[in-house]
């Protein structure tokens, strides 16, 4: 079934220890859809300027997303420029050009209307609330934000997670929101602000998913679960990282005919294994030439490298 | 079969957002011993003073831990005296009186000379070696050490590295035993240093194994394995979680016929469960109070919480 995702577009200058690289194409709905297009029909809302080439939009076509739902507008892509240091889970902004997004108003094309799964990537919880009631009857919500929103737009981020069937957050985020520093109370926090399932990123320590009662009605599960990480001997850049986990599981979840634990934890599995790949090259390089086959490969390696076996 | 494990037994004081305790039982040796009696027999080398009373020698015997290897002498305790603040990962010492501990050369009864494996804890590296020496025909020794040993014993520690089968340290020690950011670059350092297996703990987010090709000769293992830790709600002192760790995978490594890759990846589990009991209580509390089920049923736990299963 298809997924609806609504935010940026970008072009990213990143400077890591791996070397760096000038406006290449990223922001969060490049990275979510390039992910989620391995597993099924993405389509796009978004807006990007004139510096947004044939070139740029091929790297979509080539995946079959649907990009008809970004705006093309007068001025230039969001531009953001970062840095990493010696710690790779920490980005470094050293500059944030809004352009062409400052006055996004996001409209969804009448063909879209059907779709069955809708991510709010990381962008104004006013925007996500606004696509989020434009597409009432999707049967799934999944939503990411930021330390900036959680903290200086607290009461619209409030109205946006009380529509999400999951928020996914890293833990420092995790921790701000619910102003707590452990994890599992933030967690509590933050499921009773609304979300009915929250999955909190770790980086190079995998993933945990904390259950709510509304998370599987019916189903008896224990409260978490964790996907790992797979040891990385090159993170080129870690940009989009995020997202690409956020495109792995949202993407599984939505090619599957039914919601269980079972599909929720292979999808966490998922997203963790396109996160794994997203940081081997610069922007969406190493995704862009990825293959199921490889997809497939490296899941059998995260199911093996944490599961116990009788030998 | 039998562990001999080597190290501190002591009095801390800490204090935790939890609370505080002052002088409660601690010690490396004192939380391996604990965690590893729940699987197999261990006996203990190391020193205590005049305020070791037999109220904490009950602490061991009650746990059938064999302490005539334990001298007693003049003076008092090694006494840590530290604190964590909002991240309870991270220990900041206030003081360290090593008062009988300074003296301390380890001496191996004749009756401890047929243990079959051997944990050198946390102490000097020239200790560390002077044990391993005198144990020549053990089947495996695992052991452990810190930042102080890495940057100002280097040229010990190296010797002692090239003897063991596992070394189990933390991320930030691995980080600067190998002088490297990435883990995995950081792990395939260490491991040329001559341990046959690197454990990294990292804390609330679990434990890593890396391989070698002689970590188990003859069968085919990925590089690596990871075991997942309990999100807690009340983590009331960390105190002690790594040497519980250490006791949980030491003693059902030494519990089992064979060290195949299946026992040794259930052993980083049940190092989990045990480093998970450790911080539930101030000192060694909640491990003098376990029961072999309660482990068993925390092991199903941590398996659910991490496994992918078909519904």
């Amino acid at each position: 079934m298809s997924i609806l995702v609504v935010g940026s577009i970008a072009f990213d200058s990143i400077r890591t220890p791996c070397g760096a690289v000038d406006r290449c194409l990223g922001g969060a709905a490049t990275h979510f859809a390039l992910a989620a297009s391995f597993f099924t029909d993405v389509r796009v809302i978004g807006v990007v300027g004139e510096d947004f080439l044939p070139e740029h939009e091929a790297v979509f076509r080539a995946r079959n997303i649907d990009i008809q739902g970004v705006e093309h507008t007068a001025g230039k892509c969001f531009h953001w420029t970062g840095e990493y240091r010696e710690n790779m889970n920490e980005a470094h902004t050293l500059g944030t050009a809004l352009n062409v997004f400052e006055r996004f108003r996001p409209k969804i094309p009448e063909a879209y209307r059907d779709s069955d799964f809708l991510f709010l990537a990381n962008i104004d919880p006013a925007l996500q609330e606004e696509v989020r009631r434009q597409m009432p009857r999707v049967k799934m919500v999944c939503g990411d934000t930021m330390n900036y929103w959680i903290t200086g737009h607290r009461e619209n981020l409030a109205r946006v997670l009380r529509g999400l069937d999951a928020l996914l957050i890293n833990d420092g985020e995790a921790r701000l929101l619910a102003d707590e520093p452990n994890l599992l109370q933030a967690a509590q926090r933050i499921l009773a602000m609304g979300p009915k399932t929250l999955i909190v990123k770790h980086g190079e320590y995998g993933a945990t998913a904390f259950f709510s009662e509304q998370s599987f009605p019916g189903h008896r599960t224990q409260a978490f679960f964790h996907a790992p990480a797979l040891p990385l001997k090159d993170v080129v850049d870690p940009t989009g990282a995020g997202d690409s986990f956020a495109g792995g599981f949202f993407g599984y979840l939505a090619s599957q005919p039914k919601v269980t634990p079972g599909v929720f934890k292979r999808a966490m599995f998922y997203g963790g294994v396109m996160g794994s790949f997203a940081v081997e090259s610069f922007g969406t390089e190493r995704v862009q030439r990825l293959t199921r086959e490889e997809i497939d490969r490296r899941f059998a390696l995260f199911r093996e490298l944490s599961h116990l076996d009788d030998n």
